[in-house]
């Protein structure tokens, strides 16, 4: 089973990419073939730095390989070093129909919000089947707002098949993430960039200390019971204890005479615990750029391998000329 | 000076191609650096079978070579066999208005007969943006339809430098083809493969007579003087013959006495003589189908570096890693 996951390298991952996503896809690594890319080619239709994107996209690869992500299990990668992808997205755009892109729900709730949408912001689902299809990818795991994209990626290979008659691409499957640990952010609403209300993975110590601070409890006096359930400090808890943990917790909640900023320093230490070793990793990779820049070659150069013999079919069935890399 | 021209393969050129086009984008070559590709790609808009987009590719390398591109003073290749064309696509569809391609004539033109549009069709212009900019093209000699594609072109370009602050792109300019060589078809209506009344520059020695024999003409008789400036065979004789040619025709037309049948036989011969070394050159390069590869698969190896010196220049400018060929 070839299982597929881009990540888009728009800054640091917070709490809410983690649980949400990141874990989930690192728990199918190691299967025959996975591949994990940094979707740099797609953040440029939000991010015009240069020196941003950059940082972004080795903090991407830095987060994933020191939160576990294996080069010997799964293949990491930069979207843009495999120029097959935008081959293969040319051919897929032919027999792509307006109407499709037109329904998508990312370019009409930008052109909702009065954002002058661009090409590439309306086109992004083609280089999205592209990236989808050229590693004849089985299983893609996306959060449910992603579902219809692959829906437009199924289409758009349905059509190319037909119309040049044969299996030249083959149908993904979305596998949709598990949001039931919903996170929150520190002002309780959804965890999220556009909210401000983010914990990133690797926040410094002090840093960390002063979010998990700023998160908004109620006036319930010291001596009082608190009740867990309605506590985000609690929800947030939850993502790293164990279920007994989880109810030694909660007994001092209800047992009234815990302030919360005992439930905070409690949250900030298993926070803290759940990504120590991590976070040593990450340090310990940060200071080789080089192994790092070697790995993403590395993933670059088996990517394209299946990229190629992907969009050579593809291309022949079109009455193109293949080449080998 | 760079300059740049591509032809759609979208099968065998008739003389309206001829005169209104290839004739004068090959009188530019053996500038400083001349490019012209057989626009594969591009065509997969309309073509969507692979024998006749082999067929039509080969044909359109053959009659060019023919017709004298001479590979010595031009870069000849497929649009398809530099991949870096399509990298560079992404990156403009990134920086390109939806507003500017909502505005293309070709597009709108196409909607408002009720053809269903793809997104091939819709980004067309974005893709002929980076055929241009890919080279650094200076001059592109385009016909007046095409002119708003490279205004188009333009405007991308100068987004892109804009955006990421630096002159990445080099702004071409438009020379519009000389159209008052104007091309009627057998019908005397503009020669267009689209009302069915073309002739074909390589047509058999048979299948040409018969054309020019169907050509309308009015029923004035034989002996009664006529009139060459309304007369559609004669404007066609035009096309090959000498100012003096011209004038001996004319005087037979004016002197009564010359039936049609002498006039369309005048222009067959006159069409014989014109293509008749190209034809020559063509029939003997159909039967060397690999030295017809091998000039296009040389043409594609120096456009590629060329192109990828303007691609890693506009990556960088992105952030994104760049890779030598």
């Amino acid at each position: 089973m070839r299982v597929l996951s881009g990540i888009q390298p728009t800054g640091r991952f917070h709490w809410g990419n983690y649980f949400g996503a990141i874990r989930q896809y690192l728990a199918l690594q190691g299967h025959e073939q996975s591949f994990y890319f940094i979707a740099d080619l797609h953040a440029l239709t939000t991010i015009r730095d240069a020196a941003l994107l950059k940082q972004n996209t080795l903090d991407a690869a830095l987060d994933l390989l020191a939160l576990g992500l294996d080069p010997e299990k799964a293949t990491l990668f930069r979207q843009s070093d495999v120029p097959e992808v935008t081959e293969l997205t040319w051919l897929l755009m032919t027999v792509t129909q307006m109407s499709l892109l037109e329904k998508c729900h990312a370019y009409k709730d930008k052109v909702a919000r009065g954002i002058p949408a661009d090409a590439g912001l309306f086109t992004y689902p083609v280089l999205m089947a592209a990236d989808i299809l050229a590693y004849d990818s089985e299983v893609v795991p996306v959060g449910v707002d992603q579902v219809q994209h692959i829906e437009v990626t199924r289409d758009v290979a349905q059509r190319f098949n037909s119309f040049y008659g044969g299996e030249f691409l083959k149908l993904p499957t979305a596998r949709v993430l598990d949001d039931s640990a919903k996170v929150v952010g520190t002002d309780g609403e959804k965890m999220s960039k556009s909210y401000g209300n983010t914990i990133e993975l690797f926040e410094t110590a002090k840093s960390l200390k002063k979010k998990i601070n700023s998160i908004k409890t109620d006036s319930t006096p010291v001596e009082s019971p608190k009740n867990p359930e309605t506590c985000h400090l609690f929800t947030l808890y939850k993502l790293f204890a164990t279920t007994e943990q989880q109810e030694v917790l909660a007994a001092r909640y209800r047992a009234g005479g815990m302030g919360y900023g005992e439930a905070k320093n409690t949250l900030y230490e298993a926070a803290m615990e759940h990504f120590g070793a991590a976070r040593a990793r990450r340090d310990e990779l940060a200071l080789q750029p080089d192994l790092v820049e070697e790995i993403l070659q590395g993933g670059a150069a088996k990517a394209r391998k299946k990229a190629r013999e992907v969009l050579n079919r593809c291309k022949s069935a079109c009455g193109l000329a293949i080449q080998e890399i």
